[in-house]
């Protein structure tokens, strides 16, 4: 294989993994902000965070295609293989991400005239702060091949449904104080609710990590902790 | 190219649109069953919905790695490769209605216990119906590569966005009327939404159905009818 056919691979290789990493970034900024705009009831900031969608679903249309191609052309095996399936899968975990933070601007939006207490909202801050972090850490694992810090996300998650279901319980309490929260609330579950599942799509590109520095599937499954849908939780 | 070389082609095309299929025959089930589950509150039933969505798993997986080997060793071109990247796409699309599915199961399980009147739970009974009328006839647009009923499907979901903004305002209206109704409505409002959400995914397929008949991406955004993030709703 010559020098230029090995320098042609890592070039289709490396615009796939930057590729990954502007949507990372975007995908970052989008979650950011919502919270933010929640935190401020900023609907200026919240049309932001639904318009940046669009190109979290360009750039992941064409990953796949570049990947697809990629594939084709060169035939890769082993790793140079897994790291084209490692993107196709990245770039669709990224994509339902900036979909979830999207739709927690649309939320944002529509409580924007709200005057309920800031303190219904500071608990969806937290988990927020929490799933950023997450985030932020597996995008870093994933550009080092960092398989410790993956692994380190994927454990966390635990906690993330456990804060989520406390939060659930709290956001219920505050509605049957006073009906005139059910609205808002029942509007901040969503958004909690949002929240919680883009913290399971880190836990996913976690998992894709580990794939694409072993090789192997993840075997365990994932300690889903949210008890929401327990049935202790009574009518 | 020999007769022997494009019937092992045809032959790796029709076991990805077999699996499709069966993908296809398992989510329309879990749905079903999720949606009975629910009207019956037959924790049993549930537990069976749950426990379908492994099978999707592994199968989205199989097909995915079967479609990358396809293209790598095939080298497809034109139709062929778009059959590949449509079934990668819609094994997505079908592992994430299960996943939806699954969820609807967990929240049946959580309100298993409760005694709120039925009429509290025709809502979301219609608006499932017609999202398992648009998750059939989009798998038969699949099978018979029909763009016509494909398209179909892609413009009933207006109607049943509008119905989940509806369904939306009327769970509030009873969690205001009764405060003892709110956990069991706030379980009810994440089922709609997952239904709601199933629906889209249906679009989804449409749109994938659209790229394989035509060779081009649907240009028109859905129309996204959801308005219950709409700022009317007062808080």
């Amino acid at each position: 294989m010559s020098d230029h056919i090995v320098k042609s691979f890592d070039s289709d290789l490396e615009s796939l993994r930057s590729a990954i990493a502007e949507m990372g970034g975007i995908a970052e900024k989008q979650l950011g902000d919502a919270v933010t705009a929640l935190v401020r009831r900023d609907a200026v900031l919240a049309q932001g965070v639904i318009k940046a969608d669009l190109r979290l679903d360009a750039l992941q249309r064409e990953i796949e295609e570049r990947a697809i191609l990629t594939i084709a052309r060169r035939q890769p095996l082993a790793i140079d293989l897994r790291e084209i399936v490692s993107a196709i899968r990245i770039s669709g975990d990224l994509e339902r991400i900036g979909d979830m933070s999207k739709n927690c601007g649309k939320r944002v939006l529509a409580i924007a005239d709200g005057f309920q207490a800031q303190k219904i909202v500071i608990g969806v801050q937290s988990i927020s702060d929490l799933v950023m972090g997450q985030l932020k850490d597996v995008l870093d694992a994933y550009a080092g091949h960092d398989l410790d810090k993956a692994m380190d996300v994927w454990h966390r998650d635990e906690a993330i449904d456990a804060l989520y279901t406390s939060l659930f319980r709290e956001l219920l309490t505050y509605m049957m104080e006073d009906p005139r929260n059910i609205s808002f609330c029942a509007h901040l579950l969503f958004v909690a609710k949002n929240v919680e599942r883009i913290g399971d799509h880190t836990t996913n590109i976690a998992e894709t990590i580990h794939y694409l520095v072993t090789g192997r599937a993840l075997d365990t499954e994932r300690p889903k902790d949210d008890r929401t849908t327990a049935p202790t939780i009574a009518a």
